[in-house]
């Protein structure tokens, strides 16, 4: 599998984008989901914002639905209560939960002509606005559905991580359109049109209990009511999705089948994507997948950063023979590689792999 | 508040019911769906069966979706793989995740002309059929809407703890209708009828990660997706609902608005039921909740058994001004009490009571 990264990489980086706010800084542009709008690619980037921590106090930016602002409370290093051994998060000294996060990610638009150079909007298109969006909002994925653009994203709050919809026809104006998966769900991709009548979205639940980081599979009648939820593929221990695997990008319909490019994290919390293919009329069914990534992090930009080791796409454009995927880096930048449509769907193997079996 | 408990109690208990099958020995028959049903009432039963365990093996009954059998498989209890420390559970030795139940439930009918009195169907009505019920079926709700009755279960498998939606016009015939929230969540109940043209559920998520567990609410055009979840009422730390909550009954509609039975739990494990009003129109707006049970665990039945301190209600019915609360208790046997409706409504106080805020 020969992925061709492009030679602008990383195409953007936190210091290309403003602050949403004088006292927020930028320390992510990452993650984007990706559509085309006219005679432009949008990338529909995650923008993560810290507040300054100095050695007695940590910032923790937090939207309040009260009184609709987002504040930042310092809290003391000192305050045993908490644990800040973590630089991402704030949890609880006795039990290690997370109480808070030390970043804020809100959605942002950036415009190209040509794919490899993006202009950033100067604000913010979605930030949070909901109690569950109190923590940020994260990851977004944008399918194309007629003329209008549907952007799945992660609603992080103390409630939980949950999925949101929200639609868009101008990437100006947005409507929200309620929580589509309660907690703990992410990674949820809607396929770009019906099949057999019906709406499809693969979605990754985290249980509590039983139950591993898989990807499921539900359909829905509307896009913002889900159900008939079944479990798709799930994670191969020992490989290099044997932890953890979600959906990235939206499906891609091609001849074969639909087309999946997934992560997967293995035990070292390494990130790599990888495809899969569903059957084009009944995407429950998987027919094939990699057994080697098409795409693992080896470069500079992806080995290095705020969190190393990481390429993670949310959005993919097919042209022709040729995948275009952005891919979000160390979860700090983004990057974009291309692939042969034909040379990834060649690729693919059994769809079983190494799959356990309940 | 003043609980009449029926002095037939506990109304059934597992000698009461025969087993599925010969090699299998029922231990529980509780936590019952209620539904009246021509001149009857109908209890639909959660019944655990275990496998007979010696001193050398653990036995652990297991749906298998590829053979369409259930088949006991023997654990050598000197494998040390595994924990058998919990006589609910096998364990993994090193991470103490749960792997296997020691016992599986399946759903069975009980008949009653009085309401006290009941006769247990010979066969199960709703018994492991799917890959998601690999560990049993749990806890059903029914919802009578229109002539069909709608039963809402947790399918319990390695997959997770997910919920199952079934239908029956008869208690005879089961149609299933799929998994209606995905893993982890449990203790649905629907709304008896469509409130402004959509139906309601009450659902209680488990996430991995942040968020507690606390009872949400969702709406759904068709009883079988669904979607616009939100936040409707946590757990109170510190009170007699302060570890965990989830939804008991279906929801009985009054003048002053919809009443919920819920359970709550404690920090030592101990069940107890309470009560919340909720909008009639608006049943994602809490009016009012309980701030003490209006049952608790006391008599020795409720005290004593597989697991003693637990009284857990799956359904009620209203006669007049009467609330007849069917109930499981002790995880082992099921018994009844009655109440009256306007002296519970009058129990309830401030619907936020001690919830905390995100």
């Amino acid at each position: 599998m020969q992925a061709i990264r492009f030679p602008e990489n990383p195409l953007l980086t936190p210091k290309d984008v403003p602050p949403s706010r004088p006292d927020l800084k930028v320390i992510g542009a990452f993650n984007a989901g990706v559509a085309r709008y006219g005679d432009e690619v949008i990338l529909l980037l995650r923008v993560a914002e810290q507040a300054a921590a100095t050695s007695e106090t940590v910032g923790v930016p937090v939207y309040d639905p009260d009184s609709g602002q987002t504040t930042v409370r310092k809290l003391d290093r000192s305050d045993t209560a908490y644990d800040f051994s973590d630089p991402r998060a704030v949890r609880r000294a006795d039990t290690l939960e997370t109480v808070w996060l030390t970043s804020m990610s809100h959605l942002r638009v950036a415009r190209s002509r040509d794919g490899r150079h993006f202009t950033v909007d100067e604000k913010p298109l979605v930030q949070p606005e909901t109690p569950y969006e109190a923590f940020g909002v994260e990851d977004p994925r944008v399918a194309r559905i007629g003329d209008a653009y549907y952007i799945t994203y992660t609603a992080v709050s103390g409630y939980g991580v949950a999925v949101g919809l929200a639609v868009t026809r101008d990437f100006q104006r947005v409507e929200r359109l309620g929580l589509i998966f309660p907690p703990e769900n992410k990674d949820v991709v809607l396929f770009p049109e019906a099949v057999g009548g019906r709406y499809f979205a693969l979605h990754r639940p985290a249980p509590r209990g039983m139950g591993a980081l898989d990807i499921w599979i539900a359909d829905s009648p509307d896009l913002q009511h889900w159900g008939n939820h079944r479990y798709l593929f799930g994670r191969r221990p020992g490989m290099w999705d044997g932890q953890r695997i979600g959906g990235g990008a939206v499906p891609i319909r091609t001849d074969k089948g639909w087309l999946v490019l997934y992560h997967g994290a293995d035990a070292d919390n390494h990130y790599a994507m990888g495809a899969a293919l569903l059957d084009l009329d009944d995407p429950g069914r998987v027919v094939a997948r990699s057994r080697e990534p098409i795409l693992a992090p080896e470069t500079a930009y992806e080995m290095n950063g705020f969190f190393g080791g990481v390429v993670f796409s949310c959005g993919a454009l097919l042209e022709g023979d040729r995948i275009r995927m952005y891919y979000g880096v160390a979860d700090e930048a983004i990057a974009a590689a291309e692939f042969s449509l034909s040379d990834v769907l060649d690729s693919l193997g059994d769809p079983a792999g190494a799959v356990e079996r309940v």
